[in-house]
């Protein structure tokens, strides 16, 4: 059953300045061990090593995109649009506070050392036998499942996965602020007042009325220049690099049934992929770094340093070359194995642009991937036909190739490597 | 031997936009696992389960207070102030930067709880057989000894003492700045552009020119609503008594022999009192955090269900009261145990100003502790003898007694207090 | 009759980011030609040759009030607080936004120079045969006498006069922050989302919870600084010192009969006293520093001198002292006189506390001065019962008197003052 | 003769915190009367009609292009770059300083009434018979030419016209800093801090360090944003429309010989276009503001309509069209003719990009309208060729035709025009 607070609770938060919780439902579900939990994931994973203020965590993202939900739907009600359909507030408020509530320690990196999908967490949370599961089933036993849909994009009011989950919703106008703020860089600012008075809820979606475009311009490059600036930083690219191959050489160990000195609950769950909801529950940023600082005297020299080297911010060097196929790959391997040097450890590639390259693209198959424009007549428009600046940046896709390594173990085999290899090294 | 780096070096922080670094020293300094170390310890403690903002580090601060420091000098040498010592340049960054060395995670609870000292533990750092030791000996044999009683406040150059720590130091002004931008409360803006520009050194010591006066009052003003607003607000009380609670049990169940299981090194050095440099190292949040974790399922149930309201933020509450004596306390604990309650566990009364309280007192005895104000006939006067506001507040002592206890415990005996008892913790 | 906007209008404001219209009649008072005179006078006056960011309007300051006092009654009405009179809502948001109507150019300097007030023109401008009237009138006959009882004070509704007009009103609220904002000043920053969610409409006034306390100490505390670093500024004082002399030195030759080059109406209806509604209305600050340029050039030396002063920034030096009695000015003047300078222009003596001191004080005899707390158990205490730190600056009388002097002329003087005189004049 | 001052002196300012002036020439400079007469030019011209906050004046402008140039050659004599002339320190300020020395009120709009050019009128000012001469001539006689050269961008010291006016100039990021903090559009933000530090004299120009690139790219968007948001902004080119449409009509009635009730000096000089330096200096916007409410009453109906007009921002209204021909305009102004409308009046098209666009545009002959990236070998590449996002952007020419007219005399008129023309003016 729903019900309001008898007096509305605040938190005092340095982007929106307070978050206002006016229903029961949303105070308890942050109360919850689930939720607390959050605070132990930073937002931005490895970034504090590149920006040393990003320190903030996922709670207080989420705590962020809820907020900016609870405006948007607090606008959509006081202005009587007639497209909202008022009685899924409280399903698209839940969704936005949880969005986030599977992710795992240095998210990306674990997901793709473990081939696992914060997703797909956050539904068995919702939906399994958790305490947020216990208040989302207070508002009905499908309520849980209606949260879950919206997470999932599968929800049949599109309007809500939309408000949750679009090129330009609460999600992620909350981390581009959030981001910008704690990191100190100011390319993130953007006017999501002026955004946020511009939405409109029109046949089941959210469309930004014609006359917001240019603070839609101006929040797609300043998305733009995070992406660069910030998400790909190679300073926090070599960290991820490391803490990939800590993962790694771990794994590797633990199926060779090697016997470590320090291995807590729930890493042998980990390892074998057989977690449960509970165990993966136990797994925080503050569990990998306390089992890193343990491995720094681990036995096995490669994992003791590369934790080493995560702990005491000793990354791995890189150089930019513009071009790189398959076969010079390989040659760098076998020059680099012919010299004693670990291929596999010592040499990593990366493309930034291979990752999930969130930056907006408007050729999308999917409506869902657009922003829509509407005019005075009711027409929609997808904002590159109408912006020329979106247009110009749409199909941008820069980015180099990075050759990271461990800069002392490379530098003295450089003159033994083949002069156009060793070249590509020169910092 | 000092050298300058080839090419300035720069951190982005959002409190003083870039932190400068020109020094080789000072950047190999920053570079050592123990400095990397403070990335581990939070500026503000628990702090963060009251503004969920505060996840900043002492790796943050410290470089913030170097960087004030280093904008002082750099300021105090363009204008050729004779009375600045110019050798004294380095000793006195060093300083800045290290000042925060030792301390532990959670420091306040943990030092109460284990009666350890950090001033002590960052002179041992800096002595002692470690990378920031190695690194400060390249400047000759004596100067970790210099850097260390600039430190411990008993430098010859007194004027190099006063600049880290003094009641308008570097180290004020960048946790005043800093904690108000992380945690969003904005009482703590100062213009510290003026008041660095009003600093003089003169006589061994460093003043302000009287002309500054107004922006010393406003910083004055700042400390003390911080202090009230974020550093004594009673929900972060809270939490570090369930901190020092947690210390307490597991120190007790240690002594009897109790056996844990999970107690990673360096816990056991930590309960024996006897920590070595390399072991206190490994003390960070991260560990503190994993082992709560762990605890949460001990089957001490008293530990368990104290790791649970810390990490969950399951805090006690808290009533104020005026005044309390101790027959009074004694009179409530002797209650509390007849109703079945745990006296030592479940009250704990605390009054703020029993804190090493920080606010500008100008009746110390000492000229340390005091601000003093530069006239344009070059005379000085303390400031409270030139501001009225500095006098009206000098004497301010405020603060009332909080008890604090598990309200899901006490509710239920209420009934069963003595009146005039029960009417005390009335929420 | 009252209407909505078929579409919410908003203005971009530095200080509120958004200033929202939502009325009708709100929208045609704001384009009346009495409301975009406002424009043309500034809202700190001579401020702007201390501090050359103070070019912001009475215009910005009148949209930025009415702003706060939508919010607070915005806020009222979405929490349903009984006390609070719905009907109020248009007669509140009228008189905010209009309060400031009557001001002239340079308003404090010519009010004290020609003996008018402020108050007093904006009630026949409301009253009168003007745009603004005649949108008033549109919502009844009655309707601009009720917004002029408002600016009076003498409402019937206590609370809406409260609103408007209370030593925590959305008066001072956007002044402090605007001021604070254009300065650059940042003295001034309150977090006004704070105080406002703390107000409350009860018995009539409005009261601030109890546990906004600090949030208004914090407040006060920033109107103090304010008032002794921008509005009390000594070279602010002295600018105006100077334009009061040319408005004397004006109206002494006009009543002389003197033949002005220049004198463009509405100059000789103000030297007269006999201004009409419509003929105030052309005062304004382009007029005054148009008249003043053209008067550079006037043959009386007198007053050229001054404008040349005035427009050219050439004010008069200041030399403080702590005590002075009308004995001691006497005789400085004769002094000033028998050395041949003028005691009436080329010596004016300020003390700044004989203003109209706005900074709070809990020891008025009427409640509207006073701010009230609102505990718990519905008791209400004046502050300072409450806050030791109001109660220490609540009688603070600081401030010394200032001698007022045209360097040029006295400094050549000065050897042949007495001594003791001559001592008082040493910069 | 250069002097330092005995101690330097600070400007508040709310964009830079603090202007500093070290040198005596600089300070006296600051205090002539011309340039005093800066405080009563706006920045932005008309802009205030549309932002409120727009009232700040080129003397703050000025003294923060001033302090940009300032801290640009503080920081390459403390580098002790070799590219970098140290004795033209001085020449470079001046120039900064007084670059806009020659501004008219309302500059742009008054510029094209009357075929002026502020550039023009600064030299003359600078090397005319005014306190700013004589001030520079106590450097050299020669010394007002250099500053004359610098700003006419003859100087043979490339590197100085460079610093002062180039793509990446201190008066850009100065403006672009201060028009949005002051108008409160937030795309204004700019790094400046890193630009500053990436700034390079490099054979005879100010280059910028290839890693810079990303905070060159950001300055470059905000411009574009700033240019379309503010700049271009179409109730601004409403206002300047008006603006100029009153100068033609007095004009003409002068030309006429119509006898003006109110016609102050300098105004038949700037009519005749015999201006001398001394009465174009009595030319600023509080006189051009007077003279138009004086005018609000001429017995010229059409004059007096359009000062009610501006006075009263009562603009005209405007439609959008993507193409308009010489032909259509044609047929516009008969239709309109014969339907008793003045084409010459209430008719008025503009398409923004036909102004001096300022934008970035890479493919200018001249190397000073670059921006050159200078890479670790030392090259040098022009940045659309690195950066991908700006070569997207460079092109970019977008706007459309804006046809402005007076809704309340057209509206009543639109049936009787022909269907087609009609149509192009349905708001």
């Amino acid at each position: 059953m729903h019900r309001q607070l008898r007096e509305e609770k605040v938190f005092k938060d340095p982007v929106h300045n307070y978050i206002h919780v006016q229903d029961e439902i949303i105070w308890s579900l942050i109360n919850t061990t689930e939720f607390q939990r959050l605070r132990r994931i930073r937002q931005l994973g490895t970034s504090y090593l590149t920006f040393h203020g990003a320190e903030h965590s996922r709670f207080s993202h989420s705590l962020g995109v809820y907020e900016i939900t609870r405006r948007i739907i607090s606008q959509f009600e006081q202005s009587k649009y007639p497209d909202w359909p008022r009685d899924e507030r409280l399903v698209a408020l839940c969704a936005a506070l949880l969005h986030d509530l599977g992710h795992g320690p240095f998210s990306h990196s674990i997901e793709q050392a473990f081939q696992m999908n914060h997703e797909d967490w956050t539904c068995k949370i919702l939906l399994g036998d958790t305490e947020v599961g216990a208040v989302l089933r207070r508002l009905g036993d499908d309520f849980p499942d209606k949260v879950a849909a919206v997470i999932r994009k599968d929800y049949d009011k599109a309007i809500v996965v939309n408000l949750v989950s679009s090129p330009l919703d609460a999600d992620r106008m909350d981390y581009l602020l959030r981001d910008a703020y704690f990191t100190g860089v100011n390319y993130g600012t953007i006017d999501m007042d002026r955004i946020l008075r511009m939405l409109r809820p029109f046949q089941g979606r959210v469309v930004v009325k014609e006359s917001g475009m240019h603070a839609v311009e101006d929040y797609l490059m300043s998305r733009y220049q995070m992406y660069w600036q910030v998400y790909f930083h190679p300073v926090t690219r070599s960290s991820e690099i490391i803490l990939r191959q800590i993962f790694r050489r771990a794994k590797e160990l633990y199926n060779e049934g090697y016997s470590f000195a320090f291995l807590p609950d729930p890493l042998p769950g980990l390892f074998n992929r057989e977690l449960t909801v509970q165990e993966y529950l136990l797994l925080d940023e503050a569990l990998i770094q306390t089992t890193f600082m343990q491995w720094r005297n681990d036995k096995d020299k490669l994992l003791s340093d590369l934790c080493c080297r995560f702990m005491d911010r000793k990354l791995y060097k890189y150089v930019e070359t513009d071009s790189l196929d398959k076969e010079l790959i390989e040659e760098i391997r076998r020059a680099f194995a012919e010299v004693g040097l670990n291929p596999d450890y010592d040499l990593e590639i990366d493309f930034p642009t291979d990752l999930p390259y969130d930056v907006f693209r408007p050729d999308g198959e999917f409506r869902e991937k657009q922003i829509l424009l509407l005019d005075r007549q009711d027409r929609l428009r997808e904002i590159s036909e109408v912006s020329d600046i979106v247009r110009s940046i749409s199909g941008l896709h820069r980015g180099k190739f990075h050759l990271y390594f461990p800069d002392n173990k490379l530098i003295p085999m450089l003159n033994k490597l083949p002069q156009e290899i060793a070249d590509l090294f020169q910092i």
